[in-house]
């Protein structure tokens, strides 16, 4: 069984990922004409968040977003890294091996921008934590939405992370940046301040490419 | 300021840790007639414990002994490495800059008997994960309290950690040992199965000497 598409989403709190994210899951699984006549099953899709996408996690996100903690970055990138290695072993990586699309709301590329540009900590460091917890499992596709700070729409009470001030939000979109330069095959960066049916139409094309490339190396296969 | 002297204690649980190490900070801050006579203040002692040592690392301290909880092993060994950042950063750092005496009951040598030698993770890896979290720090002395795992004196509830069968316990007895022999400057292994008054006559004499190196090597400076 071929292995399922791993796709990520990634960007500051307010700029839609969890949107465009649900809209991805929804179209992905929605009926087509094509498949109804040729009686092919749905794919199923996955739509996962970090952190706090296991029952252990859920509980480490707790931990993470509540203002009273007093937390040091190290401590904060550790706890990152322990709900994410739960998740990849307990939910994405079993999910990805029956063949399912995984589509996750925050993966590694966060913990590069908000614990090394924002926090500072060493790059190296965090990418060795990052690789370890997650038993090496990077996505395919890697959609970032990016937006100037102060245009967020952040709504309800601000948590413990998206608190830090506009100089530490800033540190952390120019990571998300670097990391698009970095990984250009990997990462697509969007202009969150398009609408969000200009930022669907062009993730919508993205994925229509990918899924007609896996369909032709499948036949070929 | 001098830096405080950094003493750990490790060994699987049940085998007197706890005792020893209360009874070490007793006897370092018991009033001596030769501190009375020349009105030396006495030493502060800090006693603390991983995991749990912080208001953070309390609750990540329930996440780990649920026994309910479903935990792969590196989320575990991340939780763990959490703990530890915090417990370093707020507490242990802090009080041996101010010239304290930290006592500690287990350290990074549980994680690599417990990690490595219990569940099988990669030592490298490991020794690098404890080695960030904590910046480092390392203690001047390790006592290694040493049992065989059947004749441990367990009581109350048996723990998420504490309840793995016999094969666990005797691999990570194995690799205490293993580190004893790697640290030999560093770690003193103790058989746990002496009275606890011969246990401590021998951790006595031993932390004596530590102490008149200690205060010789500062007359000499």
């Amino acid at each position: 069984m071929k292995r399922g598409l791993f796709i990520t989403f990634e960007g500051v709190d307010g700029v839609g990922k969890t949107t465009q994210a649900e809209r991805l899951r929804d179209y992905l699984t929605q009926p087509t004409a094509l498949q109804d006549y040729l009686d092919v099953p749905r794919p199923t899709v996955l739509l996962t968040a970090e952190p706090g996408g296991t029952p252990l996690g859920e509980k480490i996100r707790q931990l993470l977003l509540d203002p009273s903690s007093r937390m040091g970055k190290r401590a904060e990138t550790l706890l990152f890294a322990a709900d994410r290695a739960q998740h990849v072993a307990e939910v994405i990586k079993p999910a990805l091996e029956k063949g399912q699309t995984v589509i996750c709301d925050r993966y590694t590329d966060s913990t590069v921008a908000y614990q090394v540009g924002g926090r500072e900590l060493d790059e190296g460091d965090v990418e060795r934590l990052n690789m370890w917890a997650t038993q090496g499992l990077q996505p395919d596709r890697t959609y970032l939405l990016d937006m100037n700070p102060l245009d967020r729409r952040l709504t309800g009470e601000v948590d413990r992370l998206e608190g830090q001030c506009f100089e530490f939000q800033n540190r952390v979109r120019r990571k998300f940046l670097d990391l698009a330069k970095q990984y250009p095959e990997r990462i697509m960066v969007l202009d969150g301040s398009l609408s969000r049916e200009q930022v669907w139409t062009l993730i919508k094309g993205d994925v229509d490419r990918i899924l007609a490339e896996r369909a032709s190396a499948e036949r070929l296969a």
